[in-house]
């Protein structure tokens, strides 16, 4: 399943076969990017700027689009654009097929003061 | 259960209720500690020396010391010193209860290539 050139921009989203887990565990490792990794898992795929306002996280636009390239270059989220709009969503069922069981610990985690 | 002071540095091990998701997942997030995290969730106690020797770790010994300083701030493992020795141990149970499912689910990941 590949995801790269999905988005016209450079960032390469790997395919679930190719994601590493360090990577993934390093994108994760984040308490704005836990809290997008959260909202995208509640909220399926949301309007980029939905994400940044509604998940809680007080952030410039240029550094949530940090963030974001982050989880897609380790192959936790996906981007869409659609008109002049950039959707962003998280790559659950592609996550679990390849590191079985981490995202669902992750969401679950009772964890309140994340950020 | 305070683990902070069991041994005689300026490393604090933090409880398990203490243990931050984000700081856990950095800790995990890099192929020489989870090497090492691996190796101590099937060898149990260790000792320090033998870890770096035994789990594939190129590492001298101030960088390996570097790493576990890491995972014992985190909370994945802890140190004690008998003699001259240091020996590590996997907090599996702690961090089983703080985050279920992580642990597991990082240790049963197919990852050949992890270094």
């Amino acid at each position: 399943m590949p995801y790269a050139g999905s988005v016209l921009d450079a960032v390469v989203e790997p395919a679930d076969d190719e994601m590493l887990l360090p990577k993934v565990l390093a994108a994760l490792a984040d308490p704005h990017r836990l809290a997008t990794v959260r909202f995208l898992a509640s909220h399926g795929e949301s309007w980029c700027a939905q994400v940044r306002q509604e998940a809680g996280l007080e952030l410039s636009k240029s550094t949530f689009s940090h963030h974001l390239r982050i989880m897609r270059e380790a192959g936790l989220v996906t981007k869409r654009i659609q008109g002049a709009r950039g959707y962003a969503q998280l790559r659950k069922e592609d996550v679990d097929r390849r590191f079985p069981g981490l995202l669902d610990s992750v969401l679950n985690a009772d964890n309140p003061a994340l950020i």
